[in-house]
C-alpha cells in the first residue's frame, strides 16, 4: 500500500475543512457568538496538520482501489474528528463521543442529534453543524457517482453502459469532470431554495441552514421541532419538495438541462420513485385524515413532507408521526429501507436496487414455466448482466444483514425493539430520525455511549455503502498480495 | 392445462384426507366425545366427492409443471378446507374463516392457533388438529425434496448435483423413491419420540399429539400453556431434542443411516444450523439468567427450548419469552427468519439459503480488490452457478418483501408494529408464534376476520417456497402459450 500518498490526501483534506470552517467562524463574528475562539483554534490545527501532512514523503502519486478505500474511510472518519472539535472546544457539546455522533451524523447527511436543545446552540456551531450536511453532499456526490463506479461497485454502476473496471488514471479525471456537472446543480438548488425561504419570509441565517439540510439530504435543525416549529404551509412546502428534488439522481437534471427532458422522465428509477412517493403519500394522508386530523389538506400536507423527508432519509418532521397509526408509521418505516435514487445525496438501499430486485423476482416466477429460456433482466434498453443482478441482491442482503445484528447489538441496552430497530434503521440509512425513543419527540441523547458508537459507526458503513468500509475489515484487504 | 388430471389427483387426495380422519373418529368413540358425528360426515362427504373426482374424464394422465402447480397449491387449499369442516360440524368453532385459519396451520406445520381454550375442544378434534401437522409434515417432505426439485427450484435443489430440468416422466418416481425414505425416518422418529414422552409420565393421547406437533415442526398443543403446562424438565427437553432434529435435513439421517456418519456431519448447513442454534442458546440463557431467572440452570433450559421451537418454526414454548429483554426478543425474532435446513419439515427462508447469502457478500467484498477474477461460491465441492445464487438471493429478497407488505396490510387493523410484524413473520414462516398479541400469552382470536385471512394465505404461501402460489397470480400462467 502506498501510504505517503494516503497520508497526502487526508492531509489536503483536513485543510480543505479547516478552509470551511472560515464561514462559520464569519457568521460567530458577526453575531458575537461565545463559540468564536473555538473555531479559531480549529482551523489552525487542521490548518498546521493538514500543511503537515500534506507534505508527507511519498514514493509517488499512485492511488490504486486499496488506497482509496482507505482515503476514503479515514477521510470520512478524519473530518468527523477535526469537525467535531468546535463542539468539545466551545462547551457546547461535553461527551466527545457525542460531539463525533454529531459530527459523523453531519458528514454523513445523517441528521441524527443528540443535542436536546439545539435552540441553545451558538450561531457559529449552528451554522458548522448543518454546513457539514452540505459538504457531506457534495462529497457522497463524487464518492457514489465517480469514485465507486471507478471501482466497478455501486448503485450508480447501473447508470454506466459496461463496467469499466477499475483502472488508476481513471479515477481523477472522471471525478472532476462529473463532480462539476453535479456540483453547479447541486449549488444551484441551494441558491434557489435559500431565495425561496428568504421569501417566505425566514431569516437568512436559517432559510441557509435549512437549505443545507434539505439539499444534502442531512436533517439538522435550528429549532427543537425541526420544520414543525415553522407555522407556514409554504415553508413546509418548500422544504418537503427540495428535499423531494434532491433525492432524483443528479445526472437526469443534467439531461434535463441539455434539453433532453423527455429522455429524463423516461427513466425508470425516477418513476418508480415517484410512484413510491405519490403512493405512500395517498395512503398515509387517508389514513391518518380519518384516524386523527379529520382535515384532508392538512393531512395530505403532512403525509407529504414526512413521506419526501423520510424517502430521501433527510429526517425534517412537521408532526410527531410517532402517534400516527401503526399502518403510517409501518409505511414510514418501509421507506427508511427504501431510500432514494442512485446518484443523490440521500441513502437507503436506493431505489435502483429495489426495482432491480423487482425484476429479478419477476423473472424468478417466469422461470418456473421456462426454466430453460434466458429472460434478460432490463433497466431501460440496458441488459443487466448476472454479475450486476448478483452484486445488487447482495448489497440488499447485507444492508439487511447489517440492520439485524446492529438491532440486536442496541437491544442490548434494554430500550423496546421499535426504538432500536428503528434508530438502527434510521442511522444506517441516513436518515436520523426513527419511531420510538429514536422518533420526532426525542434525540438520540438518551442511548448509551456503546450505542453511540455502534450508531456512528452505521452512519459511515451507510454512507459508503456498506462494502467499501467492510472491505477494510477483510482479512484479504491487509495482506500484502497486490 | 390438462384439467382432468388435475382433478384427480386432487379426487385421490381429498379421499386420502377422508381415510386419515378414520383415526380421529377412532379416538373420538375410544373416548365417547361428542364430535363423532361431525368426522363421520365428513368421511362420508370426502369420500363421495373424491371418489367423483378421481372418476373424471380426462385426455391423459401427463402433469406437466403448470398442473403441479396447480394440485401442489389448490390441494394444500382444499385439504385445509375439508380438514376446517369438523371444527365446524361438530360446534367447537363458530366461524368457518376460523376454521379454515386453524386448518389451515395445522396442514402447513405452523401451528398459530385462534381456539383460546384448546383445553375444552374434544379429544377427537384435538387428535385431529395435531394430525395435520404429521400429514402436512409428509406432503412438505414430499413437496421440498421431490416435487420442487424436479422443477427445477426451491433450496432442496441446491443439494443436487445440478439442475435436472423439468421433466414429466421423472416427477412421479423421484417423488416415490425419495419419499419412502424419508417417510421412514420421519414415522421413525415419531414412534421413538411417543416411547420418550410416554416413559415420562405423559398419556399416551398427549405423547402423540405433542410428537405430531413436533415432529412435523408444527406446534399445536393440547394444553393452554403449551409445553409450559407440564411442569418436568425430561418433557421439556425430550420435546426440544426432537423438535431440534426435525429441523435438520432428513436425507442427513439417510447418509447417516448408510454408515457415512462423518460425512452427514461435514455437512455446511447443518453446521451453520447448529452454530446458529448454539450461539443463540447462550446468548439467550445469559441474557434472561442476568436479567430474570437468577438461575442459569433453568436459563439454558428455557432458551434452548425457546431457540429450538423458533429456529424449527415450530412454535412450543414453554415460558412467556414476552416478558424477556429486547436483546432476546430480537434474537428470536431472527430466528424465525432464518428458519431450519433445507430437506426439513421447518419452514421460513432456511439455513442454506442464508448461509449461501453470506458467502456471496463475502465474494462481492473480495471482488473490490480482484474486480476481475471469476472467485466461485461454493457449497462443500460443489460450485454454485450465478442463476442458482440469483434464484436464492431472489428468494430472501422477496421473502422480505413479502414479510414488510404484509406487515402493512396487518397494520391496518391498528395493532402495534411489533405484534403485527411478528404475527406476519410467525405465518409466513410457519413458526406460529410471535411476540406481542401474536405471543405466548394470547391466541390469534384477537385479530380482525380480514387478517386471518391473510393470515392463512402467507401460511401457504410460506410453506409452498413462495414462487410456487405467486406463480398462479403471474398473468404467464393463464396464458395458453405452453
Amino acid at each position: 500500500m502506498n501510504c505517503g500518498v494516503i497520508v497526502k490526501v487526508l492531509g489536503n483534506i483536513i485543510m480543505l475543512e479547516g478552509a470551511s470552517m472560515f464561514l462559520p467562524l464569519l457568521v460567530s463574528i458577526i453575531y458575537k457568538q461565545e463559540d468564536t475562539v473555538a473555531f479559531v483554534i480549529c482551523i489552525a490545527l487542521t490548518g498546521v496538520l493538514g500543511f503537515a501532512m500534506s507534505r508527507f514523503p511519498r514514493q509517488s502519486n499512485t492511488i490504486k482501489i486499496k488506497e482509496g478505500v482507505v482515503i476514503v474511510s479515514l477521510g470520512w472518519l478524519l473530518i468527523s474528528i477535526f469537525g467535531a472539535m468546535p463542539f468539545v472546544f466551545s462547551g457546547a457539546v461535553e461527551s466527545f463521543i457525542d460531539a463525533l455522533f454529531e459530527t459523523v451524523s453531519g458528514f454523513t447527511t445523517t441528521g441524527a442529534t443528540v443535542i436536546d436543545n439545539v435552540e441553545a446552540l451558538p450561531k457559529g456551531l449552528l451554522f458548522w453543524r448543518s454546513f457539514t450536511h452540505w459538504i457531506g453532499g457534495m462529497g457522497i456526490l463524487a464518492f457514489t457517482v465517480a469514485f465507486l463506479p471507478a471501482m466497478g461497485v455501486g448503485s450508480f454502476q447501473l447508470y454506466k453502459a459496461e463496467s469499466p473496471g477499475p483502472t488508476v488514471d481513471k479515477i481523477v479525471p472522471r471525478l472532476r469532470d462529473s463532480a462539476k456537472i453535479l456540483y453547479s446543480i447541486y449549488i444551484g438548488f441551494t441558491v434557489l431554495q435559500i431565495i425561496l425561504l428568504v421569501l417566505g419570509g425566514m431569516s437568512l441565517f436559517e432559510s441557509a441552514l435549512y437549505t443545507f439540510g434539505s439539499v444534502g439530504t442531512g436533517g439538522f435543525s435550528t429549532r427543537n421541532n425541526s420544520v414543525g416549529a415553522y407555522n407556514s404551509t409554504y415553508i413546509h412546502i418548500v422544504i418537503a419538495v427540495f428535499m423531494f428534488l434532491c433525492g432524483v439522481n443528479f445526472q437526469l437534471y443534467y439531461v434535463m438541462l441539455k434539453g433532453r427532458i423527455k429522455e429524463a422522465l423516461k427513466d425508470q428509477e425516477l418513476r418508480f420513485y415517484i410512484g413510491v412517493v405519490g403512493m405512500s403519500v395517498i395512503l398515509i394522508a387517508l389514513n391518518i385524515h380519518f384516524s386523527i386530523y379529520n382535515n384532508f389538506g392538512k393531512s395530505l400536507r403532512d403525509s407529504f413532507f414526512q413521506v419526501s423527508s423520510i424517502i430521501t432519509t433527510t429526517g425534517y418532521s412537521t408532526a410527531n408521526y410517532d402517534t400516527w397509526p401503526t399502518f403510517s408509521k409501518a409505511i414510514l418505516f418501509m421507506l427508511m429501507f427504501i431510500g432514494g435514487c442512485a446518484g443523490s445525496t440521500a441513502g437507503g438501499i436506493k431505489c435502483i436496487r429495489i426495482l432491480v430486485a423487482l425484476k429479478m423476482i419477476k423473472r424468478e416466477i417466469m422461470k418456473i414455466f421456462h426454466p430453460r429460456a434466458v429472460v434478460p433482466v432490463k433497466l431501460g434498453h440496458k441488459v443487466l448482466s448476472n454479475d450486476m443482478l448478483i452484486s445488487i441482491s447482495s448489497f440488499s442482503i447485507l444492508y439487511i444483514l447489517i440492520f439485524v445484528l446492529s438491532t440486536l447489538a442496541v437491544s442490548l441496552e434494554g430500550v423496546d425493539l421499535v426504538s432500536a430497530s428503528s434508530a438502527v434503521a434510521a442511522t444506517l440509512g441516513n436518515i436520523g430520525i426513527g419511531l420510538g425513543l429514536a422518533g420526532p419527540a426525542h434525540t438520540f441523547s438518551q442511548f448509551s455511549e456503546l450505542s453511540k458508537v455502534i450508531f456512528s459507526f452505521l452512519m459511515l458503513v451507510g454512507r459508503l455503502e456498506l462494502f467499501t468500509v467492510l472491505a477494510l475489515f477483510s482479512k484479504k484487504f491487509w495482506k500484502n498480495e497486490f
